[in-house]
């Protein structure tokens, strides 16, 4: 298969609004709930993918048209949001979708060749990348964390669903 | 945790505007694609959803409130959905958002107090439900399809993301 930006954009274009259709009216009691401790609520992970516009996929981009394979991206902290308790979940994902947009728009200046999708850089963990597949993964990491939500909020009716629970994958993991 | 129906509400009434954002815009490319062979793509996912409301949910609800646990719920095909082939994936999306919308309408005419939450019925395969799990069944069973059709679409990324693969759960199963 052959890696196609404006498909892999229009992923990247619907989260803000999926998230918000998906958890904007919840309840506390939805928003608030976790898989177990260490793990994140539906806020937290929506201040990580804010985090994520911030720090990793734009900026990681532009050091790779910058620097090529010559040195790795820079690290960057994966758990910084945490440290974020401010703010409702509304305000999160209005940040959220603004930035997104920003971001959209930097993306389609920075890439307006085919070829430029091949060009190379250095993942500090598992070397040479390149810049379709970073592409391709800010996408999936989307999905990653629609999919977390959906999971933890599932959770919550773990007893709730009674004998229905074997057949539930959800939360019968 | 006492079950609580204005939460298992908000649930049932966030999926056809959170299918509708996530999967409403996609190329054709992303609503064909599955899992593997045998299993479902967007569409019929939806489908699968749509036929739960025409046969499941409310026709068991209305059962259970009218036979008790005197007989079984009638069986249904759990699989008669994928016999329709026809109309596209925004038209699955509205009929799926109109029939939600009949059967909450529904729910809050049949339920109307706590006590009938405690009712029970029999199921044909693990015995007395009560009403209560039930409904919580079906506001898990959407989050179930919500992440079922994250996962498929993430699939067709599985290659295009190179050596980041390993840290995405989602297509790393």
């Amino acid at each position: 298969m052959e890696f196609n930006l404006k498909e892999a954009m229009e992923i990247l274009e619907q989260t803000p609004k999926t998230l918000e259709s998906f958890v904007g009216s919840l309840s506390k009691e939805w928003l608030t709930c976790v898989e177990g401790e260490g793990t994140w609520n539906a806020k937290e992970v929506i201040s990580h993918l804010i985090e994520g516009e911030k720090v990793n996929w734009i900026p990681r981009l532009r050091f790779l048209l910058q620097e090529g394979n010559s040195k790795p991206f820079p690290a960057f902290d994966r758990y910084s949001h945490l440290n974020d308790k401010e703010g409702s979940i509304c305000e999160a994902l209005i940040a959220f979708k603004e930035i997104r947009k920003e971001n959209l728009e930097t993306l389609r200046k920075l890439i307006t060749t085919e070829a430029q999708l091949e060009l190379k850089g250095l993942h500090p963990a598992f070397g040479e990348v390149k810049v379709r597949e970073l592409l391709a993964t800010w996408a999936v990491h989307d999905l990653t964390h629609i999919a977390q939500i959906t999971r933890v909020i599932a959770t919550r009716y773990t007893e709730e669903v009674g004998p229905w629970k074997e057949y539930l994958g959800i939360i019968n993991r």
